[in-house]
């Protein structure tokens, strides 16, 4: 991967990526995916770029499920431009998404592969993101409840693919995902902390582009339609490692996370 | 589940059960899976006797991947009765190893499914027990080594089902997998702590049956070969919470984790 051409690699545009800083000062950057969730992204965008998450807390992390993060006061008035009740994202059109496959079956969709560096579902007409580690959704109450995005979580475990068009996933952790993972468990149901005193304060949670240029991060994520990308996807179902006695010649979705790396 | 019937339960032995306990006083207890790593557990039962792994230390927490400890002093004698080269306990005869199937096929092997409460891979002439979160493995270096058990990880994340038949599966951890999972990332290659100073100080790790009858763990795990282990399968496959507005009618064998709990 260190011998990757430069043309195997995508810059992430600076609009759509979030950078969270918790009062520890652990810094977790997430990329957004409006091309499948336009209207919650779209309210992410309006609602990082008013603070809406600033002085937040994390206030979920379940063991083997999900960390989940909102904004202190849940009764503030959202900004301008912001949609209360968004249409259910939780797949979209299949149309004008190639998708590179992942060339094994799923057990969840018909067919799994690779869109535009995300991990995707499809059933042929419509196409969907997986939720495989690090991905990030929209948490919601009960259907017809879609969410807003004002609360959101990322996979911190063994992927919970049965959500899988039951939520809007909306993006996912490209750096910081060890700081999430390793926050300490919430011990009251669904992995809540059980008081205010245990919810891991946010400092803020900003727009990339809001952000001093200094202080911007550069990433790329890898080109999932690159000949680097299906070397490195072979590799992981066969591996070649001389430590694999036995290689499996086989693989899943969410096993073969796709790179991201500073901008070199 | 909490009106499953007592026969859905068996007890584990207390001369299987390890109970490790972290200098934080967190508590880890972990099942062995002696039908299907004999003399790797064996070696283990003889080291947690011997108290090999006290004033130890976890040394390794790669995200995504495993957790690993060791004693402090690799170089101390082992007990009497520890092998130092066992056979690679990788997989074994299918033979006498009754399986409930997965009923869903499976990416990594040719059929899946559950041994005596195990998620195990088999392809009709081997069993094989799989990498799901929270199982406990032997650590080894390159082939032909095959580890002696003085080195154990467990995976703290979406299943490397690639180490199947590739290393020793030996047992889970049943009790303070949100211990392990939620321990720091080490910074280091392959997630080493980067000094002796980060490492993670293991008070002891004792055989359930060493300790006083007060401190002895008594714990279930569900009968996989019972009525409610089927319809606990079913519900994770075809999701009836009326949060799931689209079941997956589909799972995977680690998204079923056979469940565990305090005998009543």
């Amino acid at each position: 991967m260190a011998h990757a051409p430069a043309t195997a690699w995508a810059d992430v545009p600076a609009d759509q990526l979030l950078v969270m800083t918790l009062a520890s000062g652990a810094q977790i950057v997430i990329e957004l995916a409006p091309q499948f969730a336009p209207v919650h992204t779209g309210n992410i965008v309006h609602l990082a770029h008013a603070h809406w998450w600033d002085g937040g807390a994390i206030t979920r992390v379940q063991d083997n499920y999900v960390v989940q993060w909102a904004a202190r006061d849940e009764k503030a008035k959202p900004p301008g431009g912001f949609i209360p009740h968004p249409p259910a994202e939780y797949d979209r059109p299949r149309q004008g998404i190639p998708i590179r496959p992942l060339g094994f079956s799923d057990s969840y969709a018909p067919s799994a592969g690779f869109a535009a560096g995300w991990p995707v579902g499809t059933d042929g007409n419509r196409v969907w993101l997986a939720h495989c580690y690090g991905m990030v959704g929209v948490g919601r109450d009960m259907p017809p409840d879609t969410g807003d995005g004002q609360e959101l979580y990322a996979v911190n475990s063994e992927a919970p693919r049965q959500l899988d068009r039951n939520l809007a996933v909306v993006g996912r952790v490209l750096t910081g995902m060890d700081h999430l993972g390793a926050l300490p468990r919430g011990t009251a149901d669904m992995g809540f902390y059980a008081s205010k005193a245990e919810t891991v304060p946010i400092r803020s949670v900003s727009l990339a582009t809001d952000l001093p240029a200094a202080q911007q991060p550069h990433l790329q994520v890898m080109r999932t339609d690159s000949p680097t990308f299906s070397a490195y996807l072979n590799a992981r179902a066969s591996r070649t490692d001389p430590f694999f006695v036995r290689p499996a010649h086989g693989v899943t979705l969410c096993n073969v996370p796709v790179p991201a790396r500073q901008k070199p």
